[in-house]
């Protein structure tokens, strides 16, 4: 299932990556690079690895570390180099892809304890914009969203409280995924706000982000048993009615973004987003900070004692930690409760939307922007992105295009657990190849999950093949209930050799399948479900079709259908066809009156779905249909 | 599905109760009683709808409300005077049980604030116990608890934070029912600790208990997709290996009845309980008593000032609530994650267990004891109930006999959501009626749900029918693959007269089912799943079994068995027994082998479980069984 190698090896690869990052000069990006020979030694025992035919999916992928996630051997500093301590293990998301193949260029700088959303607030330095030095990188995951999005690293390790696996994206044109709170372990990372942290990915591209979260991700917290596995093929999508903090020029990228994914198939309505400000304002205005205090309080206040700062505390962060230890336990309660019916309200708003589309940064400042008011561009900063991580949504920020030559970033917000489904609407959004990096160390090809199976499913959700023949194929009219049931398209399949087809006299037209000791190979697809998207299919399949093990030609069985004895009986065999829409291709067309899905008989059945035609395919009346087909001929 | 009014008129119960409410003479029980004029004109209306058809499954039953649970028109006073309001409308449970047809007698005393487990902080008096006024009714839903316990209600609403809707169940006798958290909406109810609230039941049996519940919850929680239904026939218990702060009978008595629970077939393990009491210490001594500064502590503050104490304040409760306020948010925080890391723990000590059984509550004081250490003896009636909630774990309370003269309780402990569960296994438990009540107004029968609706299913919890017509039925070999899904068994019932059956070479011996226009009625069983249930249940289920939709006798269809083409042609028609255990009956029994479930065919299948051989019934081998029988006829 998984992609191989096949860029340069891992030593070639490292090499490149060492002249690369020579070569842009970035100092402020690193806190601590590997030494050469280390890289190289691990880099020949993965090349070692590959030739014997391990499965590395990340073999030779160059990976950057937030220096707040542990890497064995490599001082954790959180960039206050008093706070540092040599972690002795890997944090877990490091040791998941380093099992996969993938080799730790480095420690990145960031804002120090995560406490920020532009990268300039670190004693190594403000990390600069990879294309434009005057300009932030966005935080607080800067480092290693600046390796990235220069070329030298193809991963790189995050974190995101408020928005910072997501705003550094945005504003270096690359991709970031923020999965569900706890679905990646946060063991081994230094917390900003224990209650918000997650540990994210930035790749170049959508396919490498995916395939290494799938990696990362799992075990922590485990998926609920529904879980949506894709997002349906015309996703409906919210996005912000008004744009607080966005120049007009922002705005109109915006807008134009929007018609582009209305035009790509999203359908696309404004909702109010105040709700989703004010949770913003209770992370900055309210009780919740306090949360920042219980993480690194004890320590800074103890280092704060001493006025010539031998720690290197940063001057703005150690104020809101220092401030948030004044905060009474009863404000945080009454905010957590209020922030639960924000919530609440906002939920309700997405109610009947995929997901909600935002722009991820909402302008571009200077260094010297942020120097003049280190606190008021901060919190702007955020206001895209802030609400998410409170409210336990998923997210991912994909590259837009560019705007007043800053990059423009997309993020797309998914209800807890729908990291799937916002994935899926991001790949509509990251449909061009990102801008070349200006390095491009080894130059990875992209590698990516296989086609149907989306990142979840890597990491560990329910997810059960089903093997349709007819009606439920990509396309069809009935393909929908799939999809409105989170359903992933996985590709083609064929059946065994032992199966028989016949046509049956039900709006829409169907095959019903039955096994049989003389019978062909039938053409099929499948689709992924959750077990309770499985149990509610069939609780809703009318007679006469069945469910049950179907063998396939690989010799792998799965769930598919069959149809009972009676429409086994007298359907009119179409065996000969092989394939579903074939037997339809070669019927003459004739258009039925639109109408509900009728089981075979007149039996009460349980589906009663409105409007269950759709599609051209779909309104072909089976009575003309099978007019010009011979009798069937399967039954004994 | 709901059951009919059997007892007296809804009338009569009312007058019952009132002179009952006199005959007793407990006015400490009560804040306020409402007057006979308004009851007496709410039975007549409920009599009326009755005579008139409709479906009112609590009709006539009295209902007594603790008093920090909004009664509209009724002052909510917490039991403190001074903080009282008067709501426009019901708390959202009291009108769902007032929706079923249930009056509202009055609303009952609590320790303050439900700040407490032993019934005697309340300005109003203590309430006493039932039986021996000298002991404590135990708390904070003491009137509530009196009140049924006397035989003064039917079912009262208390609130359980730390233990108020199980400790005086425990102490007096009855039921108490504390759901997953939240799975009962809190709205209406005045907070004690947002996080760890919830609203419970009262009643003298189980079955009313359960009924109420499942009218009460639903809607402000979802269920998860695979949510248990039912504990299984063999449930596996986990008991404290030591029980802290039980006098040496008390530890005896819970020794005979856990012997009891494993004769009555539940297997039972002790664990270390270690983890659990630490939890209970976080929320004595630790930050989490912030949340009740949050709930009232203004209120307390304001009206402290005034050292007339005109607002009723109990003094304990008071200091509590004041000292409260102190708590700065980082120990809260840090509390908050301490409590993550026990419940890992405690989670990791119950795997592999159905539930846990704890003694209710550990002792039963006298107010004097309580006086004399009114902290000391409140903590420690806590005991094994203080974890639940922080746990976010479900819990039902029965009576269990008597020691020395009080109550014994036992309290079954479950998972999130495993309520269905917990109830079952209390079943087990509460199988003797419980002790008649000193008064008995209006002596209304046990109502309960019909016996295969769990109440989570009657609250919203997903369901799918699944019927079964051999190997699954309850007692037969695969039945157990069921249980451990979470099914409940649901009764019997006929299929439509409409399918024929052969007897298929599996191992164990299964029946094939197939829709035939020359067929007749079978004997079935019904079963209730989860959707996500259903959906595993279909992965794994091998050749040649089909599921999709069966026609019943009663003109009602539901997901049922099927077998493939092959099998019905190969399969020995047995359709005139009419049922799959009167065939089995028919035929000599032979043992077989034990050993795995087989597919009919050589098909590697999907299912390949061990030892799938139980019950003698199971091991009749097919070939011999069907030596006896008629070749199959249903074929054309």
């Amino acid at each position: 299932m998984s992609t191989t190698l096949s860029g340069p090896g891992a030593t070639a690869r490292v090499r490149a990556a060492l002249a690369a990052i020579a070569a842009a000069d970035r100092p402020e990006i690193w806190i601590t690079l590997r030494s050469s020979e280390e890289l190289l030694a691990e880099a020949a025992v993965v090349d070692d690895a590959v030739a014997a035919g391990a499965d590395l999916p990340l073999a030779g992928l160059l990976l950057a570390v937030k220096n707040n996630v542990d890497v064995a051997g490599i001082d954790t500093t959180a960039a206050c180099p008093g706070f540092a301590y040599t972690p002795k293990r890997d944090a877990e998301a490091v040791a998941r892809l380093r099992a996969a193949g993938a080799l730790v260029v480095g420690a990145t700088n960031l804002d120090q304890f995560a406490t920020g959303l532009v990268g300039t607030r670190s004693p190594h330095g403000a990390v600069r914009d990879a294309r434009r030095p005057d300009r932030i990188s966005g935080g607080s995951s800067s480092g290693s969203a600046v390796a990235v999005a220069l070329g030298l690293a193809d991963l790189a390790i995050g974190t995101d409280t408020a928005g910072s696996g997501r705003v550094p994206a945005g504003l270096q044109g690359i991709v970031g995924i923020k999965a569900t709170l706890n679905l990646v372990s946060t063991a081994g990372v230094v917390p900003a706000c224990r209650s918000w942290d997650a540990v994210t990915i930035f790749a170049r591209d959508l396919g490498t982000a995916e395939l290494a979260m799938g990696i990362m991700a799992g075990g922590a917290r485990p998926w609920p048993a529904d879980v949506r596995l894709a997002a349906p093929e015309r996703p409906r999508v919210a996005y912000p009615s008004s744009l607080p903090e966005l120049p007009q020029a922002w705005a109109a990228e915006f807008g134009r973004q929007i018609a582009r994914l209305q035009a790509a198939g999203v359908d696309a309505e404004p909702i109010e987003f105040d709700v989703f400000l004010q949770a913003a304002r209770l992370l900055y205005d309210g009780g919740l900070v306090a949360e920042r205090y219980a993480a690194v309080g004890a320590f800074v206040n103890a280092a704060g004692d001493n006025s010539d700062n031998p720690a290197g505390l940063d001057p703005t962060v150690a104020g809101i930690v220092r401030r948030a230890g004044q905060v009474p336990a009863h404000s945080y309660v009454a905010d957590t409760g209020r922030l639960e019916g924000l919530k609440r309200q906002a939920m309700a708003r997405l109610e009947g939307f995929d997901a909600l589309v935002v722009p991820t940064a909402p302008f571009h400042p200077s260094l010297a922007d942020v120097a003049a008011d280190p606190v008021g561009v901060n919190s702007r900063m955020g206001t895209y992105t802030n609400f998410c991580n409170l409210f336990d949504l998923c997210a991912v920020a994909v590259p837009a295009g560019e705007v007043e030559g800053s990059q423009f970033g997309l993020t797309v917000v998914g209800r807890t657990f729908d990291d799937a489904v916002v994935a899926g609407i991001a790949r509509r959004i990251a449909t061009a190849p990102p801008p070349p990096a200006l390095f491009a160390a080894g130059a990875a090809p992209s590698r990516q999950l296989p086609s149907g199976e989306p990142w979840p499913v890597r990491a560990g959700a329910s997810s059960i093949p089903l093997v349709v023949v007819g009606a439920h194929r990509k396309g069809q009219p009935l393909a929908h209930q799939l999809e409105t049931l989170g359903a992933s398209w996985d590709g083609h399949v064929r059946t065994a050799a032992r199966y028989r087809m016949v046509s049956l006299d039900t709006q829409p037209p169907k095959p019903g399948v039955y096994r049989s000791e003389d019978g062909a190979e039938l053409v099929a697809e499948r689709w992924l479900l959750s077990r309770a998207a499985l149990g509610q299919f069939l609780a809703a399949l009318p007679e006469p079709m069945l469910l049950g093990s179907v063998r396939l030609s690989d010799g792998n069985s799965a769930v598919g259908f069959a149809c009972d004895a009676v429409a086994a009986t007298t359907g009119t065999d179409i065996t000969r066809y092989g394939d579903w829409l074939a037997a339809l291709a070669a019927s003459p067309a004739e258009q039925a009156a639109p109408g509900q899905e009728t089981p075979v008989t007149g039996s009460p059945g349980q589906e009663s779905r409105g409007q269950e035609s759709r599609g051209s395919l779909g309104d072909v009346l089976l009575t003309g249909f099978t007019r010009g087909m011979q009798p069937g001929t399967g039954r004994r």
